[in-house]
């Protein structure tokens, strides 16, 4: 009835319950909130591929910011790569990141695809 | 199989989706944190009534507050605005908002009414 | 359709909805890191039990710490909690939280037991 992909002692990349999707935030390495933010959202397409759902499913995203002065940065690359007509429910605050390096962290929820 | 109501290319207000209501972080422009509650507050009933769903129907609520030592004011508005008896699962913790003159954001998790 | 579980005016500590469980964020005094998380994990296994569910069913977690600095000491107490195979999605990220004692606040959604 739960399915989960990619766990270890800590967490499940991908956790499946009753149709919704639950990803592990995503956080990537790169010298700018541009490059940390392509690399997140190109891991979010991947996870959601191996769960069997895709970008024009997601129903929530929450966006955390190490600095909440990128917030239009990190929009740019966030606003191009949302399908057009279906964008999630979203919310974006700032939240110092587990690594100092990291200034981009997303967590999504998603629906199963419907064959 | 899921509905999308005030979609933008960011964000949508509303996402539904197996019978549960995904809300976009709402916030509210004010001079004081309980004024930009009420704000807030306000748009979160209309956007439940938009999606078939009331306050008594909520599930979640995360609460950001720009300066935590506003939790006390904050409260008295939330506290008094609840239906008796049908309050959320609830978190609230500090985070800085998207624009420096928003000192509350709340996130709203709720169910479609049955009729 | 939905259940509440010690309710108050502000918040419901558990809430369940179409097979899934909301728990309020759970917080718990202590002198160390070490101490509130391993006082928090057993609030929320409390709170597991009372909605029919278990520390086995968890679907996402979400870890706010008062100080970013903390997260190897309270990943530490988090590891060796969760049952191994059955971690949840997660996200931690910095968070001032109500009161100044207060350095963990961990919210979690979970699964409903299916006997």
């Amino acid at each position: 009835m739960i399915e989960r992909i990619h766990t270890s002692a800590r967490a499940s990349k991908i956790v499946k319950h009753n149709g919704t999707i639950y990803l592990t935030g995503q956080v990537a390495e790169g010298a700018s909130v541009t490059v940390q933010t392509q690399g997140i959202l190109a891991k979010i397409e991947a996870l959601l591929e191996d769960a069997g759902s895709d970008t024009s499913h997601m129903l929530q995203a929450t966006i955390w910011l190490a600095d909440i002065s990128d917030f239009q940065e990190m929009n740019a690359v966030w606003d191009a790569w949302v399908p057009e007509g279906y964008a999630p429910a979203r919310a974006c605050g700032e939240a110092k990141l587990a690594r100092d390096i990291l200034k981009v962290e997303i967590i999504v929820t998603a629906a199963v695809k419907v064959l």
